[in-house]
């Protein structure tokens, strides 16, 4: 089973540089791509984030052999049923959610009786839009692919080398255990940014320019978190709703144990917390996951 | 008052910086240093982080204008014992950590009837050591002078002078402003990220391995965070009790409304803090305190 052309319904920060990097990498694909806002269309021709911009999901499908799905994750079900009547039989439908058990639900009864397999690409950066996107994104980062049960191995091996042409590494994953995964490594990491966020500009006693100023403590890095795509976001909260709520109630556990051993100076529970998290980040950066240049290659000295 | 030499006491990411910054920007002063640890001196001296490393902290700060104490802020009282019988009558003794009642009184007991003017550059990474600091990692950022009651305005003033011209802007503000602005701005987040990394390694239904995979969702950021130093931000949490307490209060607050909000599926509670939160990123950006390049300039695409 071979792709030869791939449909990317959504051309935001995702559908634009799965269009780029199959460019870039000068593979034998041919894209073609839709989006339901006008101007997105108009930006992705411009950018040349696909090589056809069509101006109905429908006719952006026909003769697809693989559509991918690069909209929130509460926009999939709408998505699918304006792919629906476009689709060639044997087309494998996919998606970049970052939710994943939701997801195959609301594809599967959009779609009955499709080639139906989620997937979700570990990357992104905070920026959304047809702009926003670059050839590069996937590189070196893993795609989780969650195939349903029964799933042909055919299309599920086309799926996973597609991915791995981009640059990406494959695992494959059920939807259930990808959402617990997730939650903790993105979902409540993006919910704890927004919420401090909200609360330093929320502050009486100190001020909204007072925090702006003294960002660099630290502050910065969870206002890029919480410049993301707040649809998408809203989306990921509403529809990953108990691995979410799980790995929150574990976070405020362990919260609370650290507001105790400050509100009692235990000094030692502080630092063998501070020194075992460190171990995390050398594996992080060894694993190739970030990039090993103090403050993630910031540059200083404005 | 003309600030000709300056001591370093402690020449680990803020100390070595100090120095290297007087250097490359070519200022007529005269760098000294010293270190507890032998091992650090020798690195000080071979990465040349002042002009002249002494052997003992008396020797470093004799004939100081200025003496700049950077060790963790639960040092501070032993390193101004160290320092005391080698000061000038008219020095000025200062510092460069990250809470400031908690230290002012230290440095008031040790040093009593000294010019004592405490300093917070708020500037760092996740490294530390004597191999961390760079000449840059001053320039733009700010540098809040918390100098006591009554305070002489010479020394206020070079001290001023001092930050500026390793090209930091300066603001005055009274300590118990300054532990509560911090809280907000650099202490919360750290400790949030300690903790979510903490959290994250011990679950049992996601292994560590799944978690450093797929950091790239997130959660990444919290690790370079929670790699931190963990001597100076254990003190931190220490000298800073009441300001973290209360902000942390806030926080947990805020974050138990998001937990509602999801539990209860109330998209637009979500939609309208993920909304709100991108202004902050945009002033940010703007006033020059974080790279404006997407996900903070990071390399893609290994």
């Amino acid at each position: 089973m071979t792709i030869r052309r791939v449909a990317i319904i959504g051309l935001g920060l995702l559908g634009g540089s799965i269009g780029l990097a199959v460019k870039a990498r000068g593979l034998s694909i041919v894209t073609t791509g839709w989006d339901r806002d006008p101007d997105v269309r108009a930006r992705a021709a411009i950018r040349g984030l696909v090589a056809e911009v069509y101006e109905t999901a429908e006719a952006a499908v026909a003769e697809a052999d693989l559509v991918i799905l690069c909209v929130p994750v509460g926009a999939m079900g709408e998505a699918a049923a304006a792919i629906a009547p476009g689709l060639k039989p044997d087309a494998i439908i996919s998606d970049v959610g970052s939710s994943k058990a939701a997801v195959a639900a609301a594809l599967a009864a959009a779609l009955p009786g499709a080639c139906i397999i989620p997937a979700h690409p570990v990357a992104g950066t905070e920026q959304s839009g047809p702009d926003a996107g670059f050839a590069t994104l996937f590189a070196g980062r893993w795609c989780i692919v969650t195939p349903p049960e029964g799933c042909d191995p055919a299309p599920l091996e086309a799926l996973s080398d597609f991915w791995t042409a981009l640059g990406s590494k494959v695992e494959v994953m059920d939807a259930a255990h990808h959402d617990l995964v997730l939650a903790v490594t993105s979902h409540i990491p993006h919910l704890i940014a927004y919420t401090i966020v909200g609360t330093a500009s929320d502050l009486e006693d100190v001020t909204q320019s007072e925090v702006i100023k003294y960002s660099a403590g630290g502050f910065r890095d969870f206002t890029r978190i919480a410049a993301s795509d707040p649809v998408m976001w809203r989306d990921v909260f509403l529809t990953n709703k108990g691995a979410v709520l799980e790995m929150l109630g574990r976070f405020t556990e362990d919260l609370t144990a650290m507001q105790r051993a400050i509100r009692s100076s235990d000094g030692e529970a502080l630092f063998d917390l501070f020194t075992r998290t460190r171990a995390i980040r050398r594996q992080v950066i060894e694993q190739g996951q970030d990039d090993e240049r103090p403050d993630f290659g910031r540059e200083h000295g404005a």
